[in-house]
């Protein structure tokens, strides 16, 4: 492996995703990524029962918990392994940055301690961290929904109209209904995002991003008001001042030093200083080399997470979120996303390809991805003959309408596998472009795009069609872990010019951060013929998402009748 | 084999398919089958270039053509065989009856001579049989259906107001468009089905079922007018007194008795009676046990016919055509389609089924329609939580417009290999009882539904779907080869009773005619998701299939340009 440079000076950044965690050692100087190391969380995702001993405790469909201790765990094997692995010097690592999926949130006593690791509550499944895909609280979002409506409350236009099941007073509302006891005994209900950055550094230290994104707080008004919690549960009205923090750190800045615990755990030296936490995609952005307006970064993977970055707030059909502070300090971060992207293509090849495409890819020992893409990829735009509708997992932007399915139509007995395999990038690229169109509608220019996160190195049609269909420049990060480099990029603003780092993120970004070499330009060839295609797949999408023809959703309501009333054959 | 029984009288029917001929000799008083041969044709579907030697003249796309000696070949082959193996005696063999595809035609010289038998033509591909799949008489067809709007062809009404690229008049127009020379040549223009008759009688019979369906024929008022032929072409103007015949015989009467000539080609006595010509699919009819008002026959294979019998004419909408005397005699002959059924899942097979369906069946020594078919029949109605249009090949009835596409709609990423093959079963159940509706719109009564063809014995689901999506009693055909057998009835008519056949086609059915035992009742249970998912199918129907939602022709327009724009590849 690559060693250590004399006389460098490093920062280290953990990435906690949802099945692993992962610490990166990168270069202060260079951005250069010198060590990996990735910790399998011993109790992945917790869906079916909680671990032993108490696996007798099984999990209600939807549910998704996890345990928090294997985040101590992703401390205590990754940063040692990647000192070793480099053979770097403690001393020489002036900053630590984390990330983390969200909304993951657990309840915890006043010291931190979550409530699933005391005896008394560790055989309650709400008292272990709800992980992001949890998606049991939809009761509970519904109501939030149904409330701010009707209160007219004006932080729901920043949320496109409606908040998600996987955010936070979701969940929490979900442990005061389901389990008031635990709701009771946590002292403290908090990302585990910021759990982690306190048990790092003992400081209690709550993010703007999760904060702003999950937890509906604003820079200017804070969070949601005392009476609209006490409209939901009376029990609820106080939650913010008796379980959480009005005192929100913005992205960028230090959360502190690293105590003499996680110092043993970590093998770093007490007192390295510790970022402010972030989340993966936010965090993703200066990794791409974006600091300002004018260039979306798409991190793509199983979906597509959207951010882009503005001077002002604005008001975008259906996005996610917009916070100030919550990318970048002193921007407003935008974020919209599509929920199925390479989940829909692994969808595809898991029930959809025949036996010759699998023999092919084994015969030539490639993916049965890049099979696909290679036959797709000789088509014209338009020749397959088909457009879908990417909705297999509903739409996140700019519909907000998890109940929206998926639609493919055009097909002949002369459709061919490949055919449809285009058809579905070709639909993500077409989701994309009303996102795209639904900033600049709104006064945000997207002049270029960055992708990054796993799909954009592995499938170069899909980089083709997703320019041609935009008519945008995409270009990929060069690291292959944004995430975890964008945490250390964190960490050495966290130290500071004066100990070692960088004062701003722009600086830390110009340094550490750059891209592929590999650019995709929009074909203007293809551009007649894509533009006929989205033309088709703006029509489907307002007849189909909006307005009337609700088929998707009366299809939903008779599948369920359906599974309700099916015996259980023998 | 089985033997012949002491004393019993026999008749032939053969039957004329896309591939082959197949006779069976059948046992008079019992519609036993007592034997069955096969001839594959040795010049088959003609649909690149002419048989050796002149195979160096290629075909255009589109152009399907046959070797007309294959025929004569077929009861050569055939007809001696079915004798050999049952060891009948010519004798015992009282009438001979054939059915064929339709239109499928060819041009002759004035004593029977296909033009392409002689040397001088038979390097023009216009000088061969026409099969009834050659499609590349569009333009014509479109000539037609344009000029016929015009003038308020009062004939229109009786083919769903349009008349299809298949049919006579559009194969006729384009040989006299393309190959004026072969036009004039051609003493005679002829459905194969009367060509192979007169080839056995001598007499150059035409029946009322290819001159009503496929000519626009009708009793009343007899082929088109000279005025309209000479609106399509002055050349074609004396059409029908030059090169056809307004003499139409009737389905069930007899054409004739066997030359000395056909009496060798098929060893049977000369002077044997032989029925005017019919179509396979007509002719299945009563082989199916229907000689009467209220139950439709549904020939069900690659596509669907549906064949009802009125005592008097309707306006059906969408119906391929209505013919009196078109399928039983003194009566009126209805007919609509559906172009993909079988054809449709053998699409999906061969494009969309993944290798654990592949392996499972051939573990198990089954087809893997079986398998896909075992998992699907374990959903509910409507648990697949999918709806499609049925239009992979376009919509014959009630549309009757070929450039409709396949449309699936409701998938997510939970969405199974068999959920969408079961969505197509259901689509194309849908569409039989859209065809049924109408009908009953139009106050042509459908009780219920005897189905035969193929499909019927080897897939009960699909049986089960239709039975409850339509609401009828669905049974099957006794016969496996209802085509075949029909023309045998029909050749027990022409003997009539006096010479040891019957007189009417209603005896012939009433002792030769059988149902299997198998009957598929509506299971009324699952009656309410059915008709909530064929609202769905109905809306998806009418918006995509009608007025002014024409995504499926523009997809079309756009894939045309992109294929004509396409370059070729290294």
């Amino acid at each position: 492996m690559t060693a250590a440079t004399q006389g460098a000076k490093y920062t280290i950044g953990v990435d906690f995703g949802s099945e692993s965690g992962r610490a990166v050692l990168v270069d202060i100087a260079t951005g250069r990524e010198v060590a990996t190391a990735i910790y399998r969380y011993r109790n992945g995702v917790l869906d079916e029962h909680l671990p032993a001993p108490d696996d007798d405790v099984r999990l209600a469909p939807d549910w998704a918990l996890q345990d928090p201790l294997d985040y101590i765990r992703t401390f205590q094997e990754t940063v040692p392994a990647v000192l070793a692995e480099a053979a770097v010097n403690a001393a020489d690592v002036v900053g630590v940055g984390i990330d983390f999926t969200a909304c993951t949130m657990l309840p915890t006593t006043a010291d931190g301690t979550p409530l699933c690791a005391l005896p008394e509550f560790r055989r309650d499944p709400h008292a272990w961290v709800k992980l992001w895909k949890h998606h049991a609280a939809q009761p509970q979002a519904d109501r939030i929904n149904e409330l701010a409506r009707q209160r007219g409350e004006a932080w729901l236009a920043s949320y496109g109209g409606r908040i998600s099941s996987e955010w936070f007073f979701a969940k929490s509302l979900q442990i005061l209904d389901e389990a008031p006891h635990i709701y009771r005994a946590a002292d403290r209900l908090i990302e585990a995002a910021d759990w982690v950055v306190w048990r790092l550094t003992g400081n209690e230290c709550r993010n703007s991003c999760t904060a702003g994104y999950k937890a509906m707080w604003s820079k200017d008004a804070g969070f949601p008001s005392t009476a609209f919690f006490a409209g939901l549960d009376s029990a609820l009205a106080t939650i913010v001042a008796d379980k959480m923090s009005s005192d929100i750190a913005s992205i960028g800045e230090r959360a502190g030093g690293l105590t003499a615990e996680a110092a043993a755990w970590t093998t770093l030296v007490p007192g390295t200083p510790v970022a402010v936490a972030n989340v993966d995609a936010h965090v993703s952005v200066p990794a791409s080399t974006v600091t300002g307006p004018g260039t979306m970064v798409a991190v793509m993977g199983t979906s597509i997470c959207h951010l882009v970055l503005g001077s002002r707030p604005a008001a975008v059909e259906g996005m996610c979120g917009v916070v100030e502070d919550g990318i970048v300090p002193g921007l407003f971060g935008f974020e919209a996303g599509q929920s199925a992207v390479g989940d829909l293509f692994a969808w595809f090849v898991e029930t959809s390809v025949p036996p010759a495409y699998h023999a092919a890819a084994a015969a030539q020992g490639i993916d049965v991805h890049a099979v696909l893409e290679r036959e797709a990829a000789r088509l014209q735009p338009g020749e397959n003959g088909l457009v879908a509708l990417d909705w297999w997992n509903g739409n996140r932007s700019i519909l907000v309408d998890a109940d929206l399915t998926g639609l493919i139509v055009g097909a002949t007995l002369a459709t061919r596998t490949s055919d449809i395999y285009r058809s579905l990038i070709e639909a993500t690229a077409f989701g994309t472009r009303v996102i795209i169109e639904a900033f600049e509608a709104a006064g945000v220019a997207i002049d270029e795009v960055v992708a990054c996160g796993g799909l954009p190195e592995r499938n170069r049609l899909l980089m083709q069609v997703y320019a041609d269909v935009t008519g945008r420049v995409f270009r990929i990060a060069a690291s292959t872990q944004t995430a975890a480099l964008g945490s250390a990029m964190f960490g050495a603003v966290a130290a500071g010019a004066a100990e070692g780092g960088y004062d701003t993120i722009d600086e830390a970004t110009e340094r550490m951060a750059r891209l592929s070499d590999v650019v995709f330009r929009p074909n203007v060839a293809n551009r007649a013929a894509y533009d006929a295609l989205f033309a088709e797949y703006r029509r489907l999408h307002d007849d189909f998402g909006r307005g009337e023809s609700s088929t998707m959703k009366r299809l939903k309501a008779i599948r369920a009748a359906a599974i309700a009333t099916a015996t259980v054959g023998p």
